[in-house]
């Protein structure tokens, strides 16, 4: 029930998948919304099941007031199926905020952590930097701050195949004084970790190769992650000018499509939520039917 | 002396500007450096002076304590040379938070501010669309924020030519719950003043005309334009490959060379420093002759 377009995008998108990919689905929701839904597909004999849930939070909610206000929950009955082993994967559009909450709450964080985390690499121009949090902490401790940097390592090393990943804390400036006070306090964290730690890096080193890993606190990776997807529009219409007298607007269409999927990743994938003992994905609350198969199809980085 | 490229290519930026726009120019600097550089330009009964100073305030220095150690640095003899009225502007393409500190100890911030900061229009592809801070602040009280955002919006009345600007604070979410603490804060106090304050914005939102003067601390703000550039300059890479099927190498040079341009504003022009009682731009450190000139040209905008 989470997202812009639930849930007919979201079911378009979820029988996507099931034709594409060998998975059985729960489709949790309002079941009458549901099952409208659903028929207008044929799924005769198909691994589909709906399972009932009442209401939903949204992103204007306080997730954890609206977890104890709305205990059946679209979120909550879905991590609940995780939780009992009904489920391998949840994989939520809604609100990050509410997918967070109730995973740490009923799934559980993992010892030695105090919160998930969002993140991965989130930019089709530097494929193998991984950018965490991407937006579930808005304020954050430098403990916090260590223990992305320990989630970001340990998903470069696991599922991207990096030996050693370098880890970097994104700032203003290289050198060690430079930084807000969580920079500062946090480099001293990371320097006395076992973590690869090479050190401050700034906002053009997502592109020069200086760290895999880079972290900031969900507040600027949300505002990074939005302000690249909203370039990356802009630059089709600027780019629309400087290319019509060289080719075709179909020969620019393609252009753009790669372009455009080059700078909205977030939009066409989910991302794995760090940290809690189940595997939930997140996905773009604005995903229409692909970006939702593509978030189930994150699911494979988790097994 | 300040910037990557000082001394030689701040005076070759300077003497071009003294030959396209209607200026004095006083190079202040070490006397020896400045004048050998000097003497391979034919500058005879041109208005050029050298104030000779001693020693350069660093990056990797802490502004307040090299003010006090070095009282003799090229920005402290220039900025005095605009207190005692012998310069009409000063420009330092040396470190931000020197300009910063010399400029409030010695022209002195203006009345009811905390500090001083940096910014403008920074992006191409949104040229009407004024951010603050641009990095001298990286650790704000929301006090310092409602400070940007009066001094962006004068800028925008004043310099922009805007009636009544938009000012939004950028955060991770539109509605007023959303954001970290500074931004919730900041909120409150907007909405008390006499600003046109329409709310919070996202990262995608320099693009969408939602508001014309954006404000974030400076933290932010330096790794959104640094990473704006290192975007501009991948791009253009990646377009190479994209565009080769299409256009001859010349042609997409003047593509990349016009694209590299509107994410690069800061490279090529100068911004004010905002709030203190005289007129000093702040250029790019890693300025060529060209940013030189085009951050002397900024001056036009003070005065």
């Amino acid at each position: 029930m989470g997202g812009d377009y639930a849930p007919h995008e979201t079911i378009k998108g979820a029988v996507a998948a099931l034709e594409q990919q060998n998975i059985e689905l729960l489709l949790v929701g309002d079941a009458g919304a549901v099952e409208a839904e659903l028929a207008s597909y044929d799924l005769s004999g198909r691994p589909v099941q709906v399972v009932p849930s009442v209401g939903r939070i949204g992103d204007d909610e306080h997730p954890m007031h609206a977890f104890r206000r709305k205990p059946n929950a679209s979120i909550v009955v879905g991590t609940k199926l995780v939780k009992s082993g009904q489920a391998d994967v949840l994989v939520s559009l809604g609100s990050t905020g509410a997918s967070m909450a109730t995973a740490s709450l009923i799934l559980g964080v993992m010892e030695g952590l105090e919160r998930p985390c969002i993140g991965g690499p989130f930019l089709g121009l530097a494929p193998r930097t991984v950018l965490m949090d991407l937006g579930s902490n808005v304020d954050c401790r430098p403990s916090q701050i260590l223990n992305f940097a320990a989630l970001g390592s340990a998903f470069a090393y696991k599922f991207m195949g990096m030996e050693n990943p370098r880890v970097a804390l994104l700032s203003v400036g290289a050198e060690k004084s430079k930084g807000n006070r969580q920079v500062q306090e946090s480099y001293q964290l990371l320097e006395q970790s076992h973590l690869n730690f090479v050190g401050n890096v700034e906002g053009m080193d997502f592109f020069t190769d200086k760290a895999d890993v880079i972290i900031c606190d969900g507040f600027v990776g949300n505002i990074l992650i939005k302000f690249t997807e909203g370039m990356g529009t802009a630059l089709g219409s600027y780019l629309a000018r400087q290319l019509s007298p060289y080719m075709s607007e179909e020969q620019m269409k393609d252009v753009f499509n790669d372009l455009w999927e080059t700078t909205n990743r977030p939009r066409t994938m989910g991302g794995p939520l760090f940290g809690v003992n189940g595997a939930v994905v997140v996905g773009h609350g604005s995903c229409k039917a692909e970006g939702v198969t593509g978030a189930i199809n994150t699911r494979r980085a988790l097994h």
